[in-house]
């Protein structure tokens, strides 16, 4: 059984995005970038570059399931608004196309991944770039891009924990299969 | 000339529109109303049906430009992040279909239609009603339309400001007419 999942970090400077193939419970890194988003200007030309880049993010690629990393909490109502709006269209792409949206926070994407949910964003990329076989010059260039192939990863995490074999080879192990048992 | 304005209230439990007609520089009401979003639990429901409903009403309106009464501030983050998102999917809806936008502040849109921008629902409800000969039980039973149709009766205003006969027979008039001159 394959399966497409579309990693998605909709940000309103920086937008990242990770594409994964699942096969056989292995996954591989099909495409990830960084659509940089500081020369446009205008918010509503943001805006349609990001719904323009997802939309066709999902028709090259026909992912079954999208997931975005969504920070839940941000310094000012201002910034937030800006946010929710980015995420809006990301969403919009996603949800006229059918494609099921499923969202992690930073912290728990962080944990699944590495185990520590304070983990640094290079942690975070180190740990990917070993599990997905990386090279890590692809993986340095494309830094920005590590929080969204990170929310694949993690989908990836909980889709296939096992429900039935629970078996743990350390905490870490425990953590990748349990995240969202885990308070943080 | 002609020109139909979308005007959009996209909140995350009722969303409002109305829908202008602009002939020889009079404006007629084509529809009004709001959508529930009570009804559905689920977040991504509510985005899905807000993305499918502006669509719709964009499709069958074909409106040439978008209103949206966009407040800036909120109460926290957290609620400004689902106002964020209401907002980008109803703004990927007129993006996805080339429909530009223009943002009226809550206050700005109450400056226009009543000269007073801390005027109430009702006060709003009211000057629209007179203006764009409504009848009380229509303008009453979409109440919460009334600031989609207040939007899109702001940026009639705003199009429609004459640049070279300025007279004004009361400060309503003048704020009618300027309301982006005046301090609020």
């Amino acid at each position: 059984m394959e399966k497409i999942i579309l990693g998605i970090d909709p940000g309103t400077t920086l937008m990242g995005y990770g594409v994964l193939r699942i096969v056989d419970r292995k996954a591989e890194v099909l495409a990830m970038g960084v659509i940089d988003l500081r020369r446009y200007a205008d918010h509503y030309l943001k805006l349609g570059r990001i719904f323009e880049r997802v939309s066709g993010i999902i028709e090259a690629y026909l992912p079954d399931e999208m997931a975005i990393e969504a920070p839940f909490f941000g310094k000012n109502v201002q910034s937030m608004l800006k946010l929710g709006r980015a995420q809006g269209v990301a969403m919009a792409a996603a949800i006229s196309r059918q494609v099921p949206i499923t969202e992690y926070a930073p912290m728990k994407i962080k944990m699944a991944i590495t185990g520590n949910g304070n983990a640094s964003k290079e942690q975070v990329a180190f740990m990917l770039q070993k599990m997905l076989h990386l090279d890590q010059e692809e993986m340095g260039r494309y830094l920005d891009a590590s929080d969204a192939l990170g929310a694949a990863y993690c989908h990836f995490l909980q889709m296939g924990r096992p429900t039935t074999d629970r078996k743990y080879n350390s905490w870490k192990d425990f953590a990748n299969k349990n995240a969202d048992r885990i308070k943080h």
